[in-house]
């Protein structure tokens, strides 16, 4: 949901669901398999953490994912993905029908990704960076046998740092550059996108991914951003002091993580596309959606291997995507 | 001026005033020196041809040059850089006074390039693509010594039938793209721009220039397009296959021209930008510029000079721009 305060700014409705699913149980929503459905829109790069995480740590068959089509109007996301309109496993068709569901007066934003308990119909967080952490740590005794360590316990403060400025410069970055209300909101905005992007830059230069020598939350969330960049923030947006494909290091980074499995094949590139130009009418009027940019370079080689790295640790990727939840390639 | 039929096409209006100043004078207006003026906006890629050429040509002293700003309202260009607001050789502070002095109840767009009659006031043509060839045929007795020959009669049917498909498709194509109403003729503009561009890289591969071995009318006309793409047409008008600088012949032809005395002189990026960002509310509402791209690259080796070629065939250089037409560079 985009706000502009009076000085031009994007400011980031940040009050989410607070509520946690947790090992213990303490927020009255233990960690159970089968209990939850994760519900996502591709499209959504906040979301797309979790559909990403999910791969990597094998949580596919104790956590189920319903998937929203990539357009949604001023109330909600919709399943209209599904036969009938119909999430399969909530039997509702409009997401606010789950938040309204716990809180009859809910006023903020229906934004994915959001858990909702199935046996109740009640949704119980949107709280899109706590999720995938709860994932990691929460849910560990659920892992895949070879599942990474995302978020381990002696990297967090490193992790935790570098998200925090990745958030502010450049997942949320975007968005202030995009949906600024004046010229200097918007040029700020830019500045520091660009200015973090090179430093970003030059931190992978000699080291394969952001944290450590394995993949990380870090990479998840820096990711999500850079595989829209081009097809989205570069011209939407007019974050285009040039494309991801321009930035060498971080163009070489993200095809990386593109091709490793649990990565790409998450990504629908159409969903992206018309979510963002179809959604926004405040900065795209005419809703037509660009037939650009060609996407083909994301599978060419990037040479990144040379750099060492273990992508997962002491684990192992994890499998193709199952059956109901592979990307459809155009 | 845009015009949206009902299938969501853009078509241009090319109702231009046909009056021609020629050397017989059969119009009524003759060519001779010092009588008119041009008047034109940098921004603009059709009066962008018409500073062009007559720099190539060596017209500034018979031809003088007023000069519009970026942006204009509904109504009319205006002349809010000069003093005053006022152009100083013909008095006006809007070019439609000239064009209603002539006409009083002109109804069609107020365009730039237009040529004024500066003794009565009264615009003679704004019939851009005319222009550009009467500089080159009509005006021949007053060319620089030196002059390139730009639309020699020997080429001039080559030059003609690569001028038409370079208008349809890339000069007005990219319009087509940006002003269309519909997403099927967006794909339509967008899928016959770059089969286009193709097919100019194909062409452009193995020869230094469009048509013969030097600079023609035709490089003219495909440069104006060429040198906006990446800071307007690619994002603002969805051109966004690829930018300029993603193709490799296309760019280093463009950056030859470019670094060509008469060409990247008469370039205002600032301008360019400007005029397409703030007028065009109905794609852009919020009038926000793009800070990018970084346009740097342009002033890059070309390496063009190996396809051989004599830029200006028997002739030579235009010296620099006029004291006070200079471009200022940020």
């Amino acid at each position: 949901m985009a706000y502009v305060n009076p000085s031009g700014e994007f400011t980031r409705d940040q009050r989410y669901i607070a509520t946690r699913i947790t090992a213990d149980g303490r927020d009255g929503y233990p960690v159970e398999p089968g209990r939850y459905r994760l519900v996502v829109s591709r499209a959504c790069p906040w979301a797309n953490r979790s559909i990403i995480v999910r791969r990597l740590l094998g949580l596919e068959d104790v956590l189920s994912m319903g998937v929203c089509g990539p357009t949604h109007d001023e109330r909600s996301w919709t399943f209209d993905l599904d036969p009938g309109g119909r999430d399969p496993v909530l039997g509702i068709e409009r997401l606010q029908e789950a938040f309204l569901a716990r809180f009859p007066d809910y006023d903020k934003g229906i934004t994915v990704p959001a858990i909702v308990d199935v046996p109740t119909g009640k949704v119980v967080t949107n709280d899109f960076a706590q999720i995938t952490v709860d994932l990691s740590v929460e849910w560990a005794k659920h892992h895949r046998a070879g599942a990474p360590q995302l978020y381990p316990a002696a990297l967090r403060d490193e992790i935790d740092s570098v998200n925090e400025v990745v958030f502010k410069d450049v997942n949320n970055g975007v968005y202030r550059a995009g949906f600024a209300g004046s010229q200097e909101a918007y040029s700020t905005a830019y500045a520091r996108l660009f200015e973090r992007l090179d430093w970003l830059s030059a931190r992978l230069e000699g080291q394969r991914y952001l944290v450590g020598d394995t993949i990380t939350e870090a990479d998840v969330r820096l990711f999500t951003t850079l595989v829209r960049f081009d097809a989205v923030y570069h011209g939407h947006f007019k974050c285009n002091r040039q494309k991801l494909s321009e930035m060498p290091v971080l163009w070489a980074y993200a095809r990386d993580l593109f091709q490793t499995p649990g990565f790409g094949d998450t990504i629908d590139f159409g969903h992206i596309k018309r979510h963002y130009y179809e959604v926004h009418r405040d900065i795209n009027p005419t809703g037509i959606v660009p037939d650009g940019p060609d996407l083909s370079g994301w599978l060419t080689p990037h040479g990144r291997e040379a750099l060492g790295g273990r992508p997962f640790g002491d684990g192992t990727p994890p499998g193709p995507p199952q059956p109901g939840e592979a990307v459809a390639r155009a």
